[in-house]
């Protein structure tokens, strides 16, 4: 095989096995050769990942080795060379060849390796990379690490009314703010379970999207959810729990409207923020007629201000939030303006792109 | 004062100043603003640096405000801001102001500030940036980290007969390995005391250095080592204790010798050892007319196995290194050949650029 081929088949897979194991077949890779191609397969339980290469096969064969030092070795020989694996009839060891390089590798057998039961899916969909990136792009910061709110650690995956008819949605939340991204449906999603997409699933599924025009199959049953590509396959069981009900959560009755060019409020909320301590990194908004200021008022440290020219035509506002917050929301932002609709200064703020109602965020406010 | 200018100035002062401190003056920077110029000085009580930016000055004054603030604060001013520092009078407050942004920042007593007694040093001489950068780059990464050898955290900057007649050398060890580097003894600098600079003053005197042809002007005495250029001054106290008689460490009969393409030979290295254990990082060197191979063999992962075209004419040898430290020297070779001087496969081993004797590495061997 070459070496690029080999190193891109085997990064994808060997970044799904955890670094610290106490299963050791769970270190390993699954390598299947047969017919004019190589499977690599790897898993942590929770996700596979399964890896189809070209290669030229003069013998069929499967065995397991550690993903990790396949992949260093596969990492740093050079480019272009020409790699051959075998097994080592006595030893049982895998042998990696390439040019003056030769490597024996301890192998686990190939039985031992926990392969995913297949499942049957509910519902069966393509969209373009470009689409699924963006759904979870957005929406994947809001995502809780409290591990006592299991059902929040991850992205929920569901279909629902948006603006324009039934849309394929995600929502994360942490209880302080909450991402609820849309895009249209595709055709076969309109029966989906919903389902809640791990943490670590999603961040494994970003490197299948990295090409906007790929079509991606994606399949759902209630328990598990797979994404596929012609040449690689990611199949990650889904959180058991119930996501809560966030449409309540999100508010309809914010009136206020305050427009402002997302990455000069990003950078001004920046730095008003440095001078606040990292606990209470608490940012002011002291909205007036088309002007806003920012500020951070931290006793022991210091004092800052900014004044940023907005569009704003209501009545008087203070409110006040954590700026990790603000700034997290502020630069998921693709478009030049951001929107925010805020009522009084104890209530959620709704924050969008502009008009556009296909991503729509919320954040509680902070008293200060 | 520019925003680029006034960066600069605070980058350099706040990279001295430790991240946690007991004394809470020494997280701040002192500024002193007189003539046409702003100072600004930070300290660890171990290394002080100041910086002098020019700036048009109201006031005299003079005040301290966390670097890290400062620093953050400057930072995220947009390119090409105007910044103004002025000094609250009712609270003591510093204030930075740049376009609408403005920013009050808590100051300690400019009284307070522990500034560095100014010493007699009993040699001053000028070096090129770039003859500095090569004489501790190539010898820091064999400063040793135990600290119970303190006379050893440090590079021993010293004069010396070397090839040639006397030069100005550095040299670092950690008993495992050493290097030795050269220069041309500057004029001033024949009667310098040998010093032990410490690692982090080799560390914070590399941003000095990045100039090729700017004059660093060197002030040495028993107690103390002053680097300057026109704009920055960084005083650091040296390591109090004896460095070793190194020049027994350094093999004189070595008559073995391999000459191998550096870059070939490090990368062979690195690829080798990637199925070895991390404890025990053991490369073996098997030499033969004019072939080498490298080999590794670790019981529970594998075994990995390269050759390597080299020039070598001696007899049959095997000698094993750590690879960490094989690969270490291996990078320090700036021209395309790096030479190998073996005695027995338990003695020291020498290593060499070409045959230019002003860059000299000694490694220990270990058995394989």
């Amino acid at each position: 095989m070459e070496r690029g081929t080999l190193l891109k088949a085997v990064s994808q897979a060997q970044s799904v096995v955890e670094r610290r194991n106490t299963i050791p077949i769970l270190a390993n890779v699954l390598i299947e050769a047969e017919g004019a191609s190589v499977q690599f397969r790897a898993t942590d339980l929770d996700i596979e990942v399964l890896d189809k290469a070209a290669a030229m096969v003069e013998r069929a064969g499967a065995t397991t080795v550690s993903a990790v030092t396949l992949h260093e070795i596969v990492r740093k020989l050079p480019d272009g060379a020409l790699v051959t694996l075998s097994e080592e009839p006595s030893s049982g060891r895998l042998t990696v060849e390439a040019g003056r390089s030769n490597f024996s590798l301890a192998t686990l057998p190939r039985e031992d390796f926990p392969v995913m039961a297949s499942s049957e899916y509910s519902a069966t969909f393509t969209a373009p990379a470009k689409v699924l990136r963006r759904l979870f792009d957005k929406s994947k910061f809001a995502i809780s690490t409290e591990e006592t709110r299991y059902y929040l650690n991850g992205v929920y995956l569901h279909t629902a009314e948006g603006d324009g008819g039934r849309k394929l949605r995600c929502v994360a939340t942490d209880g302080h703010r909450l991402a609820r991204i849309d895009a249209d449906l595709p055709i076969g999603a309109e029966d989906m379970p919903g389902v809640i997409v791990p943490r670590k699933t999603v961040g494994e599924l970003r490197k299948l999207l990295e090409d906007d025009d790929m079509k991606i199959e994606v399949s759902v049953s209630e328990t598990k959810i797979r994404f596929a590509t012609p040449d690689i396959s990611l199949i990650s069981k889904v959180i058991d729990g119930t996501f809560p009900d966030y449409t309540r959560v999100i508010p309809q009755g914010n009136t206020r409207r305050l427009e402002v060019d997302a990455a000069e409020f990003a950078k001004a909320v920046d730095r008003v923020a440095t001078v606040s301590s990292e606990r209470s990194r608490a940012v002011k908004l002291s909205l007036d007629e088309d002007r806003l200021i920012l500020s951070v008022n931290a006793p022991d440290s210091g004092a800052a201000e900014e004044e940023l020219a907005v569009a704003y035509s209501d009545e008087k506002l203070e409110i006040g939030f954590n700026a990790k917050y603000l700034l997290e929301i502020a630069s998921q932002v693709d478009r030049e303006n951001a929107v925010f609709m805020f009522n009084s200064s104890g209530d959620p703020t709704l924050m969008r792109e502009g008009n556009d109602m296909s991503a729509v965020y919320v954040v509680m406010p902070m008293r200060v």
